[in-house]
């Protein structure tokens, strides 16, 4: 017969077993995480109708979004999470209670240029607090609090949660006569990590049309810098100029102290004036998250204050405050790095019951009590030869093998083998599922990211 | 602004927070089970090339399928998790140890005609444990021996696990030489249930085109009831007639004595003739899993041994066993029957913290010590009356308002309102974490599903 290739298209993620058990517990986290802070999880589905999706229309999404015919129904998959999230606030609104705190961790899609570490299909893992008609300022620092616990949680140490806020943004702008071309110069300046001060400034002059003088107004505002109490006191020298400046800065200062009595240490948040997100989405606190020795790979958490979500489905106001990681694209690089811990147990089970006899009753007996004494374990049915169980047990790297031969089921105890270290010993089966329990808990008490 | 519809597309599950939870409940029974027999997680891509999914292709999944053009790629949803798990295991296969054993929980796509209880996007909760060239029958029982376990977890009590095997179909309809005509034997046969024996008997004259008297040797057959043991003892009187038939008979009676060994009770496994599953995939064991009380809903749970996994993929031997759960109509019954258990803790979070003061610090504070005892803790930092405070904390069902004054801040003590005695204490955040956690893990201890 002819075969198929079974190949999985470009940028779709296929992990194998043991880097899977790796997205697992960075899922497990992340869902722990999130249900600390009181978010309560939701499932939407991955195609929508294209008008419910495409709602607000038009730029990078329509291009890339998988949209098809099914039937004489128009139907795309979702390109992210907070579009189905604003679709089922608008239509649950009702039954909801605001502020309504919600997670989501589920795929994408897009159809952008396949690349290297680029993704077509991809795990965005979503938090947002919406309220109803208005919302609280103290969401905008609890939200970077979460995300500070999350990747501390995960075991990321050097990473940098980059706070803004667009009030004091469109208020600069405004109080240099900017505002027109606000939009235009937030996403040139967007580019100086990338291309540099001379070149933004190039692009200011030439593609924006900014005199030069006005270009170095904004340099220099761009190149405020500090601790981020020197960043703060330095911005109150802009204070009385601009009203929407004045409020811009108060939140920064309201949101910076927050994050200290929520507990995030200086080190991982920093008011930085750079970061803009977006365009007309976001309202007033931003966020970017900098793996700092990693700045190439841009943000691996972003997002921010918004005062509307869903107005394209509902008349309510209703504003909020989220934050997205972008779950596939920072396992692909922590992998790539080498970040991911191999000390944490990645085999399919802990143990491996081996029958060393013709009847396998003891050993369907001894897999029970493992299983209920908690133990992750495969019972092993093959009828091969003793060194071809030994092999599997080395491949799957199960970190222990149970032997069953005559003599332990005469004396009804278990042949215990830690396979890392050889040592091998003869246990009851309460005995052998503490020490298996025992040592499965000190390798997986490390985190699942390893940051030396 | 006009507005869209905020809609969800028929046959799209999209729950409440509170039903999501419940959800949430199952998805971690399932993995967790899963997970102790040492089945490995996996996850595959959602979208596939249509060539690739369609490999084996013709019949309803053609025409059920969601396909569609990206660019010049032909693509398509997947319809089961058990193509993807081919494709898979094809292609890694040198990565791989066999047996090779996964679940796999996702989503799959069926454009079928939308109608209540039925849907196009769904759960499935699979695993399989794949041999390479051969596969010893003791995975035949284990597999059962799983699915009893889950649903048990899951607190479903009433349910009852039908085993059969094909090759004793197979050799039954051989020695009576009904061969050329057995699967459609086997459709018309699978309707008993439904339409009951003198319909099927008709079917079996006019569209099958059987002779009476062969029609009686049929449904006597299918008859044939009684204990496990009942049952595999009148099948002995057929013994020695064909091969395939004597050959299913000691795998079922093996298999029905390994289920014993791993301590599935009689009243929830039976050996059942009437079972055959689909067609040519199946070649040994089979299985449907039938709620005892609902027999109307059908099978909620099936699956068997099959002999070649992959073979449109690789030339490889792969036979295999596995079983599906089909989790969101299971999920969308149980619900429709009130057999959810209204016990668990559905809210999005263990406790609410209400600050009664101007400054939020301790509050903060507070939220963060019963975090760090494991307290799943919402914060509430919008800056409302007290009446409209206790109204949100009755509105989310959270148990324990947690509030805290000048007087409280002053004696750094919380006072602790269990939401459904209504009794309240003023305890150290240490003492406040323990009565929580322990009121907490009292009202979760209990199952998901709560069967009377």
């Amino acid at each position: 017969m002819a075969k198929v290739s079974p190949r999985t298209l470009s940028g779709f993620m296929e992990l194998a077993p043991r880097d899977q058990m790796k997205m697992e517990k960075m899922l497990s986290v992340l869902r722990e995480s999130y249900s600390l802070y009181g978010f309560t999880p939701l499932d939407t589905p991955v195609i929508e109708s294209a008008e419910v999706l495409l709602a607000k229309g038009g730029g990078e999404t329509e291009k890339q979004i998988y949209r098809f015919l099914k039937g004489d129904s128009d139907l795309a998959l979702r390109f992210d999470l907070t579009v189905p999230l604003a679709k089922y606030v608008a239509g649950h609104y009702a039954e909801l209670s605001f502020p309504f705190r919600r997670y989501q961790i589920g795929k994408v899609y897009r159809g952008e240029r396949a690349q290297r570490g680029r993704f077509r299909e991809f795990y965005q893992a979503d938090i947002d607090v919406i309220g109803d008609g208005k919302l609280d300022i103290l969401n905008e620092a609890e939200i970077p609090a979460v995300i500070y616990q999350v990747f501390t949680r995960l075991g990321l140490k050097k990473f940098k949660i980059k706070v803004n806020n667009r009030k004091i943004l469109n208020g600069f702008y405004a109080m240099n006569g900017m505002s027109a071309k606000a939009g235009e110069i937030m996403r040139t300046v967007d580019k100086l990590d990338k291309i540099g001060e001379q070149k933004v400034k190039q692009l200011l002059i030439d593609e924006v049309g900014m005199f030069p003088d006005k270009t170095e107004t904004v340099l220099d505002f761009m190149a405020i810098q500090g601790s981020n109490a020197q960043v703060l006191e330095q911005l109150e020298r802009f204070r009385g100029m601009d009203e929407t400046f004045d409020q811009g800065l108060d939140e920064l200062i309201v949101v910076t102290r927050y994050l200290r009595d929520f507990g995030v240490p200086e080190e991982n948040f920093a008011v930085d004036l750079t970061i803009a997100r977006g365009l007309d989405y976001y309202t007033g606190t931003v966020y970017e998250t900098e793996m700092t020795e990693h700045p190439e790979i841009g943000s691996i958490c972003s997002g921010g204050r918004y005062d509307n979500l869903a107005e394209y489905y509902t008349d309510k106001q209703l504003p909020g405050v989220g934050i997205s990681i972008g779950l596939t694209r920072l396992f692909y690089v922590l992998n790539e790095q080498g970040l991911l811990s191999d000390e944490i147990v990645t085999s399919p089970c802990d143990a491996l019951v081996l029958p060393m006899t013709e009847e396998v009753g003891p050993a369907v007996a001894a897999a029970t009590a493992l299983r209920k004494a908690g133990i992750r374990t495969q019972l092993y049915g093959e009828k091969r030869k003793f060194k071809a169980k030994m092999a599997y047990a080395d491949k799957i790297g199960v970190p222990f093998a149970v032997l069953l031969g005559e003599d332990e089921i005469a004396q009804n105890l278990l042949s215990v083998k830690e396979m890392r270290s050889g040592e091998q010993r003869k246990l009851s089966p309460e005995d052998a599922a503490a020490w298996i329990r025992e040592t499965i808990a000190e390798r997986n008490s490390g985190s699942i990211i390893s940051e030396k």
